[in-house]
């Protein structure tokens, strides 16, 4: 997709281009480290599509900051969540509380936060208080979603539909800001932010579904990381949500057994063979159309100074992944 | 001072009254606790009088979501700068961290950053701008003095200059900060916001250097823990830049010496001695009113639509005490 090649270019030209002091090093260092470890850059092009194919070419320029804010808060909420999780790597390179220290990694990621509030107050009053009335919001619901997440770690059961709240909380709703930001920067009416949040949202869960899809019934050679990854680590996903509902006892006493089995070629075989039994991937994949077709209803809804071919062509791309 | 408690019970049921959802409750009981632990509430105080008592009484109730956001802030700072400092103990009550752990007070830290921000947007887009302006600044200058404290933390010397640099970032530019919400609240044009901005950053500067002083040679009866609690920790405190810079080699080989004591009493005894030699305490007196004095320069210069009597009896009262 070579148009999003453009606005990857800008966003990261725009990541670069902060200005931040020299000193502490130790406090701004990792922000100048994180900020270039690249990614895929999807939440801030969302902003930028949203503003300048949906409202209006004009608005193009004016809605980097609000880009820029929604990047920045993306990069402080994975500099956290990497402490929590413990998590050593990060796009291929070490996180920042690996290689500095958790400290470091607390207080950097509290001046990203800050940072980005720098950027939605860029704005002109009028414009700064609405998408800071969204960002409070969505970044709020961010940390419960992070916070659902790791209690369902301690649990052994997680229904339906307190794993959608927890996917929809984590991650989908900064889809719906970032598409929203567009939106006010390009002065739509707030129907027309209501269905592009609710696009992005609806997007976000169906995106995140298909992530728990691909760990096991991805193509190898292009997820690029070890199938069934997400059985391997007993992962709560939402494959492994709906088997534990559609299980009978005996069933479920497999799986548990399964759960503990330290092969994990025979794990991953056992696992998807009884998946099989359940019909677990089918019905893993009928909610991610729902969710994709839910998104679709939403963005029909929205009227356009300029064509959705841009909005579509990102939506056919994320869906269409096999990795 | 009486009529400072009735700002205490309006800030303190003010934080109560804060709406936060029941669930999920490892998110919102940490913050449901710290609100209610209490504290002198010195920061939000400052802002309610600089608006009410400088700029005209009608401001009052409306300057109480600025005061709270600062409450607000304080307590998220408080909240993170524990868990790096590993302190188990804040108001007589367990940290955030010691009694949850240390992820759920990364993430509850986190959330009470934001809903500080909620506070501050909850003002017309005029006034929510200028507030968050002056907060992003005063917050990121926060994490800048708490980097620099840990950094400090691993020197031997620190300099004068820097060690004011410090505390004045980390603790004076919140209290500027606070008044000036009071007075952009109010209406107060730019350089009264300026001048209460100034006065508080010095007060602040002065307050800090006061508690330096206070640890060695307040009144043990008042101060209500060990005195030289800062000597037998070996902090870096300003009593002991000033130590470093004066003593001759001599000295600053008996001072070595002296932070390896493991007699706490031999050791705050012989400390006590070096810095009596050195002038220290005078010296560090002389900082401090310097300090005080830049203060009431700056609260001269603000034009008042009511009596300056509050804010006056605030400063004496922070100045004069023994403990």
């Amino acid at each position: 997709m070579d148009f999003l090649q453009a606005y990857t270019v800008r966003i990261n030209e725009g990541l670069e281009g902060i200005n931040l002091p020299s000193k502490p090093s130790n406090l701004y260092d990792p922000l100048r480290y994180f900020f270039t470890l690249g990614g895929k850059r999807v939440r801030p092009i969302l902003t930028l599509l949203a503003a300048e194919k949906f409202i209006g070419t004009d608005s193009e320029t004016d809605a980097l900051n609000a880009a820029l804010a929604v990047e920045i808060f993306h990069n402080f909420s994975l500099v956290h969540d990497d402490i929590m999780d413990e998590a050593p790597v990060r796009r291929g390179q070490q996180t920042v509380h690996k290689k500095w220290n958790t400290n470091i990694a607390i207080l950097s990621g509290d001046v990203m936060l800050v940072k980005a509030y720098q950027y939605l107050n860029s704005y002109p009053a009028a414009t700064a208080k609405k998408l800071i009335d969204v960002f409070n919001k969505t970044a709020i619901e961010v940390c419960e979603g992070q916070q659902l997440d790791m209690d369902f770690e301690k649990r052994s059961t997680v229904g339906q539909e307190e794993y959608i709240e927890m996917i929809s909380l984590k991650t989908s709703v900064l889809l719906g800001c970032a598409l929203q930001f567009g939106a006010i920067v390009g002065g739509a009416d707030t129907n027309a932010q209501n269905a592009l949040y609710g696009y992005g949202l609806n997007m976000g869960v169906g995106f995140q579904i298909q992530d728990d899809l691909l760990d096991l019934y991805g193509n190898p050679e292009l997820v690029g990381k070890q199938v069934g990854g997400d059985i391997i680590t007993n992962k709560n996903t939402l494959l492994m949500v709906i088997a534990k509902r559609e299980a009978n006892e005996e069933q479920l006493n497999t799986l548990e057994t399964l759960l503990k089995e330290t092969n994990n070629v025979k794990k991953i075989e056992g696992v998807l063979s009884l998946f099989k039994i359940l019909n677990v991937e089918e019905k893993c994949r009928e909610l991610m159309n729902l969710f994709y077709n839910k998104a679709e209803v939403h963005l029909d809804k929205v009227e356009l100074k300029s064509d959705k071919s841009g909005l579509w062509s990102l939506t056919e791309l994320l869906k269409s992944r096999s990795y």
